[in-house]
């Protein structure tokens, strides 16, 4: 029956073309799976951005083969993974921290193999375009019932390099995670985070938040829809991350948040 | 048979990612449904650009489940609404007319219901993302066989806020719709206004057009290919709207129309 | 079974919302399809570019019917075609060049035939959208079983406009074929022509490459990883074209080399 097809998602800092080429390769070794590009518009190189999305996603997409590619380290040594949750996923790709946040939310890492068995690459592996080579093939073999020790060593997946937020007396510092397309600054912290360094804080509470080069007076809000256009916010977004925005408009533009690698939040008196 | 899996659009001010997102959580309850991202790229909050994206797409599509999300009122109580039509789709979205025009190409409104069972959303309601939380979720159940009754109560869906062209004697005046990614501006009227204006109007008519800040000389022609590069023109685009372009060019870059809200059309002498 | 649907592509430079329509005709006219989104993401009007990506792409996809539309030429008499391949796909697009490097790629062309046929045409035909009214349609038709020959004429397909490179002693000139996502400019020549100017080149050789603006020194080399994040390099891209690009960084930015079309290649001393 059509829901039984397996399910593979592609994830990538590759743009359109060459993520559908990788699709194509799924397609071609694994004709009945459904295939969804999750997305094709990492921030190239965006390994943190990238590791934050599949978070996010992979929980509200069905269980399968989750393919995420943003892999700087391509044609050094890094090595290539395969890492069974314990939803009863696998998730392929490089083995940089990528995939670690996401398997955490997913149950948890069950085990996890190096891609290494030239059976399940294509005949010939290219320098630059793993994605197409190495990776993607093995997601459609594993989508086709392979199983992951097949493909090669058991080895421990590395984790994800990012800092944690520094929670002081009346002071939260959290890292910029990414920024999204809306131009809202993602941070690293969480609502705990906030009550740890604040207690409880009802909406409509004034923050001032400052970072390398500048500083912005906010509210702490619910919703985007409770301050007026134009004006910003702090809120909490929908994957559970603290966010500064600005109502349908965009905070790295209008508050001059675009560069910015961390962000202190105070109270506003 | 697989020409029998139900179809499922998307339609999102979102980007990529939290498209796919939405595309994941119909696969997880519909999974034998077939997803198309219609577009993923619409301008953020570009309520108008989306309504005529959707009523020109629509139609071309096969009868099913159109989700549409452009929605700078979500947080706020603004309704979510599926709306039934005379050809046999349901339309899902927010309640702000995003999605009448396209309703009417499809047959007219048959009936309309909000978007309140909680059986029918997922079992956490985030403030900002109601695309993955309320509005999949509905086509999902939607095109597993739900009917739209079972949602909530029955509706009477919001018009489009859209200003009609203006027709004086010799003389119209027509809002922007929308700029496309060619440059090209979408007008809001169609070939019959510049007849009512200007009586027939043969190919290689020249004409003046005025707006805000500035104003220029084009013709009036059936195909780009009849004026040579980088020469301006209107023409009738493939939705039935008036449109102006730069052959092989940007009409926003190369003519300053980029901010324009309205243009008025007079033939020229 | 589900591995038996049949594979259509589409590749064009229309952005996501007007290639997704047609993909809608496609799902119309043929339900059971397969539809893959190679690219929405051609520059527009980018014949050449297209034409690499076809030939790039189609032989890592499964064998099917594969729509390409990089079409300046809509609106004047340019024709329409369909190309049967050595490898048993069909080819649908305008006959400008496009699709003829893929078809060499695919097996070679074993006939094409123009796409005149109204009963494989939409019913109106529109000055301006081919691909929803002509393209879609005959791929769609084609993907349910319709021969090639019943579309229309025989014809000969147009080949693609593109200058071969120069070798002259110690000296290699090549035409820029389009710069990449990353900013990496992809060359119209190969490492044999590379071989056929200077030999056989070891990675790690110092290159002096010129262009009409400029002048940049780097090294040839297999991988991006062989420099330091921020260095340029020549490199072989993934689909066997020489390329300029900066590790971790944009060559079209870094190198002011964004308008070049064409450099030249000495060694460096």
């Amino acid at each position: 029956m059509p829901g039984s097809r397996p399910f593979v998602s592609l994830a990538t800092d590759f743009g359109a073309a060459y993520t559908s080429i990788c699709a194509g390769v799924v397609y071609t070794i694994a004709p009945a799976a459904n295939v969804l590009v999750l997305s094709d518009e990492i921030t190239p190189f965006g390994v943190r951005e990238g590791a934050m999305l599949l978070r996010q996603a992979l929980p509200y997409l069905p269980p399968g083969v989750h393919t995420g590619i943003v892999d700087p380290g391509v044609g050094t040594p890094r090595r290539p993974v395969a890492i069974e949750t314990g939803r009863g996923d696998v998730l392929v790709g490089p083995d940089n921290g990528l995939l670690l946040p996401a398997a955490e939310r997913l149950g948890g890492v069950v085990r996890a193999h190096a891609l290494e068995n030239p059976a399940y690459r294509l005949p010939e592996v290219s320098a630059s375009f793993h994605g197409r080579d190495v990776f993607s093939p093995a997601a459609a073999h594993i989508a086709t019932g392979v199983d992951v020790a097949d493909l090669g060593a058991r080895v421990d997946p590395l984790p994800l390099d990012l800092p944690p937020p520094a929670i002081a007396d009346g002071e939260l510092t959290a890292p910029v995670l990414y920024t999204d397309r809306f131009g809202s600054l993602i941070l690293g912290a969480e609502p705990s985070d906030l009550a740890a360094a604040f207690g409880d804080l009802p909406p409509g509470t004034p923050l001032r938040v400052s970072w390398e080069t500048g500083t912005a007076r906010l509210t702490f809000e619910e919703t985007f829809g409770s301050v007026a256009p134009g004006e910003p916010l702090m809120w909490t977004d929908s994957s559970g991350w603290l966010g500064l925005a600005v109502n349908q408009g965009s905070a790295a533009g209008a508050l001059g948040l675009g560069g910015a690698e961390a962000v202190t939040v105070r109270l506003a008196h």
